[in-house]
């Protein structure tokens, strides 16, 4: 890896530039420096590299130089994911995270390499016509965390590697470089973000204290929180949710679009907004949803499309499942005589849904049920649907009274939850026919009772995640009910002005991306689905 | 349609609600409104639908009340792009807008129906035993875009119909229901809209003046604009850009990412940023890229990622390709020793993402082409790449003296791919090594002239649509360039700190998906591409 000389410059390059050092010397500076931080690690136990070592060439830290794409040397690394009993006896290359070093004496090393969520046991002997003392010293001075290439051969050892993914095999280290090293005390370790409710307490019955890593740290810390075998899955999932639900709606007939985020005016009203200041000083803000754009698309004449992207909540809220920005998955569609339309491709489309998580992403919910324990979603291959009445109604006999025309809140939300699972064997369900008075402006009403309006809401767990409606088509209607909900009509004429040249009927939903995932795997903080989450007091990191 | 009996309440909903009007009564208002409002349309020819007529059951405006999700019928719409000689003597059910309407004296009269870009011409003629004068004269009172239903017979014309794309079949009218008029005088007609610039001026040699419809009012009434067919193609092609680069990324082992828009501090510096104050008035930003935090998600150990999601740029420039909000497609990855590898991700995608377009795409390129006639674009099977050097050696040697350390102008960049298309028959090419001074302060120096950085920009028709670079992974050295560069070191410390604890070599790019249709379909202007465009003098619709 340090063997390479740098190619001769092509000849067509100028030579010329102020601030350059001879690369040599950065190269032999670079390597110092990198020595003496290894060096200030190690002190404890005395260790430094020696340069009288015969096999100083097989171990050190790689030099920046040298990883400022030098040349291309066509070796091939393995993933460790892919190392198996087939590779015995094979020489490879893997690159990967020092996850853990435990030294045996003076002579033995035993090195965890971890990369994409895998890990493999590498050993370091040593041995005279290739390993040094020195170079297990070496080792044992790499901080944890820290990026090394390992050239080695597969071997297969006696008993399975339990502390691995990969358990039928071991590396046998010949060459290690270090390509970048950690900070020798990371201010979370990966183990302790990694570890479940569950085993903190079990230690505590045998009055061990383990860390338990809080969630302010772990968002402080994010980049170490995401590198647990949880967290990488959760991440894993949430892109799957998000491919599945645009490849279903392709399949539908559905266009994709990319609707305006800045947005003159104060979006579709309701919830607080981000405000900001346009060129030429033009007061605007931050969509809380594509809900005015989409469905002008569909007047546009894309006749169903949908869209993936932000949407901006400035919300005082401090809930377990409430973000000031999340990922908002909107579907709009002409609907030909009723909003069951929408709600039928709600239905097909969750079911498609989790039918392919159970099926496509078992590892990934197998690594979040280790850290955090859940039972698999219960859902119907038809989703129930119950009107909010019907619903009402059912609260009501378990003894929980809720206003007819008023809304749900979180606790009944919850109870009904429970109602409907224990009636129906179902966590997935859509309540449809809301109170008009609790939807937003454009809502279509109810064709025989103006207080129900078309509309309806779909819960996972007890917890909603996604909301839906008809939407009123017709521009003197919707300017009136604007009015009636005291938003300014002037501030969106644009919208408005849009059902004017001939509006289809159509209908559609909003989900929560975060809110999805969360549910599903049942976890207990929409923070913990959110790569970076936005709550109103965090816009960092 | 109107002949349906509204279904009887369910016992379960409550029958209470103060602005209740009966719904017999409010869909007979609506029908009134309605009917007014096409007899003042129709006034011109003293056209009105009169009671009398025993066929009157068979046309009319649909109330209202009628379209709030009152029944499902289970009646089966036809969709017009799929209306063939098959299916003649058939009686068929279609819902869509009145393109056209013309009149043949008092008893007939054709009308051309389009849905989703396919058009049909429909045929009403007067028939003792169903189709009255009233109804005809009805027809002809629609105005342009509004929604209709049509229930007809299949028939096969004798001459095959030029002015529809169902060439082959045309549908004799037995109903006609008006779900939504359009205003009677449209801000822009389609047919207007949907002109090219070459039929405007061969109607000028024969000296009649045909409407040209300026991109400023376009934009002002998109609803409109984006129904003509070289849009309606646009924005397919822009789902299809978007939906391979997925696809792709995906299956090399790419995990979609979404990162937050809203930053504290000043995002990646350089031109001007959106400013905002967050809660607690916090001073944050929209980020200009998820330059900073795809690079974290890669420390965070996901390896590749990417993000697709829009991108702020409070930018005051007026030029043909910048907008003030666009959609980003970013890329980050782990390399092992050389950007290239990089650049070999943007080779294989894109050359399968035009590969995918020219094959799928057909239909859509192919109405693009007829309003914005463009030659296919010409690409190599292996992307070629040339150094900055190369290229300005090129430029040099066709007379353009550039800055071997500045950057292109807009002007060079043409030139470069006017000379690169002639002499290496490509119009898609990776210009690479830029001088440092012209790059963002993360960009990697090269390891033998730190005056030149290891990053790319790719170039489609003459314009940039790509910026890469492998990324400094060393958080001294990125310190360093940050104070360099004038950045505040404080505002960005969370990403700097996020290669404190082991970080592997990385690169990456960023793509506008505007540019890329814009420039695969050889488009003169990105607000033809996006499809509300905000520029800094516009911000609605």
């Amino acid at each position: 890896m340090a063997s390479e000389e740098p190619q001769n410059p092509s000849p067509m390059e100028p030579q010329e530039g102020s601030n350059k050092i001879s690369k040599k010397e950065a190269a032999k500076l670079e390597r110092q420096r990198r020595r003496q931080e290894a060096a200030a690690v190690a002190a404890i136990s005395a260790v430094s590299v020696e340069e009288s070592d015969p096999f100083s060439g097989n171990y050190d830290d790689v030099a920046l130089n040298d990883l400022q794409s030098k040349a291309v040397s066509g070796r091939k690394w393995t993933e460790v994911g892919s190392i198996t009993p087939e590779l015995k006896d094979q020489v490879i290359l893997i690159r990967g995270r020092v996850q853990t070093i435990r030294p045996v004496g003076k002579k033995i090393a035993f090195v965890v390499v971890r990369e994409r969520g895998f890990t493999v046991q590498c050993v370091l002997t040593v041995k005279v016509d290739l390993v040094s003392s020195q170079m297990v010293k070496y080792a044992t001075s790499l901080s944890k965390e820290s990026i090394v290439d390992i050239e080695g051969v597969v071997s297969i050892p006696e008993k399975p590697i339990t502390g691995s993914t990969q358990q039928q095999v071991e590396v046998q280290i010949s060459k290690l470089y270090c390509v970048n090293r950690a900070v020798p005390t990371l201010p979370i370790n990966i183990e302790d973000a990694a570890r479940s409710e569950v085993e903190i307490e079990q230690a505590l019955e045998k009055g061990e204290q383990l860390v338990r890593v809080n969630q302010d740290t772990r968002l402080n810390f994010r980049i170490l929180d995401i590198r647990t075998p949880a967290n990488q899955g959760i991440f894993r999932i949430q892109c799957q949710v998000e491919n599945i639900f645009r490849q279903f709606l392709l399949s539908e007939g559905f266009v994709g679009i990319h609707t305006p985020k800045l947005i003159a005016g104060s979006s579709e009203g309701g919830s607080a907004v981000f405000r900001l200041v346009y060129k030429g000083g033009v007061p605007a803000c931050l969509a809380q949803s594509p809900q005015l754009h989409k469905q002008m698309a569909i007047c546009g004449d894309f006749s169903r499309v949908f869209e993936i992207g932000p949407v901006f909540r400035a919300e005082d809220s401090f809930t377990h499942r409430h973000l000031c920005e999340f990922t908002g998955l909107d579907v709009e569609m002409e609907i030909k005589e009723h909003y069951s339309e929408v709600m039928d491709i709600v239905d097909r489309l969750f079911v498609a849904m989790f039918d392919s998580l159970n099926e496509n992403c078992k590892k990934e919910l197998e690594a979040i049920g280790k850290q955090y324990p859940f039972e698999p979603l219960k859902y119907l291959r038809k989703t129930l649907r119950l009107t909010f009445a019907e619903g009402i109604q059912m609260l009501k006999e378990a003894g929980v009274e809720v206003d007819p025309l008023g809304d749900l809140n979180t606790e009944s939300e919850r109870k009904l939850g429970q109602l409907v699972a224990e009636k129906y064997g179902t966590e997935f369900y859509i309540l449809h026919k809301y109170p008009q008075a609790v939807r937003p402006f454009y809502t279509m009403p109810c064709h025989d009772n103006p207080s129900y309006s078309n509309s309806f809401d779909v819960f996972i767990r007890g917890e909603e995640i996604i909301s839906g409606a008809q939407r009123i088509h017709v521009p003197e209607f919707l300017e009136k009910r604007a009015g009636e909900c005291g938003i300014d009509v002037k501030t969106i004429s644009a919208y408005i002005d849009s059902f004017r040249y001939g509006a289809p009927p159509h209908g559609g939903f909003g989900v929560g991306l975060e809110r999805v995932v969360m549910l599903f795997c049942a976890l207990n903080n929409i923070r913990k689905t959110s790569l970076f989450p936005r709550d109103p007091q965090r816009i960092a990191p």
